[in-house]
């Protein structure tokens, strides 16, 4: 089967869904879904408010919305015309998005693949793998090394820097004592540092330096180094969106220990949040093909349903 | 829902599973079928010939037998009567073994698991995962640094060799390159060491090494250091089964690259392999419950099948 396929949002993520979703063997791309006119793109652009009539032509909606206030206002809207596919990523709010999304999908008849991606994501699907596996397992989520966007808005609403950028980096000793059996201590701010980039007169160093270590909830309680660069430093080195991670669960199997571990490098976080949910899309096509409807995490999805490969050539080639 | 289990057989894998099983907090172990009486064990034994009449007192039968010869012969028989899981792991036959335990499973009524543990198991779902995600995947396994029980079997058929095991240990290079996408050039061969210690008389040990280091297909195409070491050196250090290894795979995403990777350190392979099949043990006991009949592999099992947590709590606790 052809999976026909439409697009809302037109950032970052929407355009690498959309690159990715062309490079698919079993999947065509009918249209972006925006409000805005003029995007620059070859795909056919459709007015985001008139979606609904186009219910019948697409098989899965990849959601490219915010997870701040798009998702939450918009999504349901999606679910009751469309099978959706999104990356809301709030975790503490997953379990109400889920809620939402199932009424509005069973409402339609449709299915809501929901906070695909990594984080919620592959890392969700490895955590519940893991876990499983031992009697009392001891996990440690890490991320990085990665460009965090919302730490790098806090770094840039700083008094007198111009450009700035934030990574988080985790600790390779953290990671170690992970994987040895020893991370019930580790916290998030013992096992990253986030690392600052800044361009910014060298008049206000001090005072940015300063105003970037202080600040609560955001960096004060992790290692956090400034570093003050050019314009062209950082033209040069830090216009990319790399991001990655590990997750790690070791435990005791009744005398013997092993450790089991998901580890991502990825060059750009919106390409490979796209590549996730591109093949979480496929999944919720054929769930809906197969007459399911409401709401389905990550974990709920049987991994064959996400390779454009059949289950028979699958089970011969990878098994 | 508690799980009854039991399982066949009682070498290095029934005993582990055993062990687990008594770990699990859904599970409850019935007994232990086995040809053989007098078995060290507080688990009631049963003899494996009068096996059906038990059928009505366990969920799910673990068959803990070899893949070379038990498998092939009894699994199907067993399948008949039971919801089976097993290790198949004869790569290149698993489709028809896969075809053999869905007609058996059919005509009872059971859901037979098939080729459940880590190699095949769990490296087939990631290998699965991974490539579904990059359009072009580039995608290596590398196994260890593990003892290789048919390679060490051949040591020890050297004559003069006295005691022997063999370790195979991938490449740090090889897998650095997999992970930089540079991974279609490699093969087993040049991504692994086979590291072999001997106990031996002196006089013996360079016809030991030449015929070691040129027998075909075991050790001619590889990189073969072998070790003299002492009576005392072995017993102290060579009696465990430590085994691991890794999944990568790398590709492009319209214009960036990722790299996604699996990894394994496991201080016993009995135990992790053991770990691996009462998890799917208990999703096979679940999908019988909901009516499903037939063989599965691990590529068709949804992730929140394999805990012991109900699906709410996992995610809320890990998606």
């Amino acid at each position: 089967m052809t999976i026909r396929a439409g697009i809302v949002g037109y950032g970052n993520l929407g355009r690498s869904v959309e690159k990715l979703v062309k490079l698919q063997p079993d999947m065509e791309l009918v249209g972006i879904f925006s409000r805005r006119t003029g995007l620059d793109t070859d795909t056919p652009v459709l007015p985001a408010e008139r979606a609904a009539e186009h219910a019948g032509e697409i098989d899965v909606l990849f959601l490219c919305l915010g997870s701040a206030t798009d998702i939450p206002e918009q999504a349901a809207g999606y679910a009751r015309h469309f099978t959706t596919v999104d990356t809301y990523d709030n975790h503490q709010l997953i379990p109400r998005h889920r809620a939402e999304m199932d009424a509005a999908a069973r409402e339609g008849g449709h299915v809501a693949m929901i906070s695909t991606g990594w984080d919620p994501g592959l890392f969700s699907v490895n955590r519940v793998l893991g876990a499983a596996l031992f009697p009392q397992p001891q996990q440690n989520t890490f991320w990085g090394k990665g460009l965090s966007q919302g730490h790098s808005d806090a770094v840039r609403r700083v008094p007198g820097v111009r450009r700035g950028v934030q990574y988080t980096i985790p600790s390779e000793e953290a990671i170690a004592e992970a994987r040895a059996g020893r991370g019930a201590e580790i916290t998030g701010a013992s096992a990253h540092v986030r690392e600052c980039y800044v361009v910014a007169d060298e008049a206000d160093h001090a005072a940015i330096t300063e105003a970037i270590t202080t600040m609560p909830d955001y960096f004060a309680p992790y290692e956090t180094p400034v570093h003050f660069i050019s314009e062209e430093e950082f033209e040069r080195d830090h216009q990319g969106m790399p991001h990655g991670g590990h997750v790690v669960t070791s435990g005791d199997l009744g005398g013997s220990r092993s450790a089991v571990e998901f580890v991502l490098e990825l060059e750009s976080n919106p390409d490979f949040t796209a590549a996730a949910q591109v093949a979480y899309g496929r999944a919720a096509a054929r769930l809906k093909a197969q007459g399911e409807t409401g709401a389905r995490t990550v974990l709920e999805v049987a991994p064959y349903l996400l390779s454009p490969t059949g289950l028979d050539e699958l089970i011969r080639r990878d098994v």
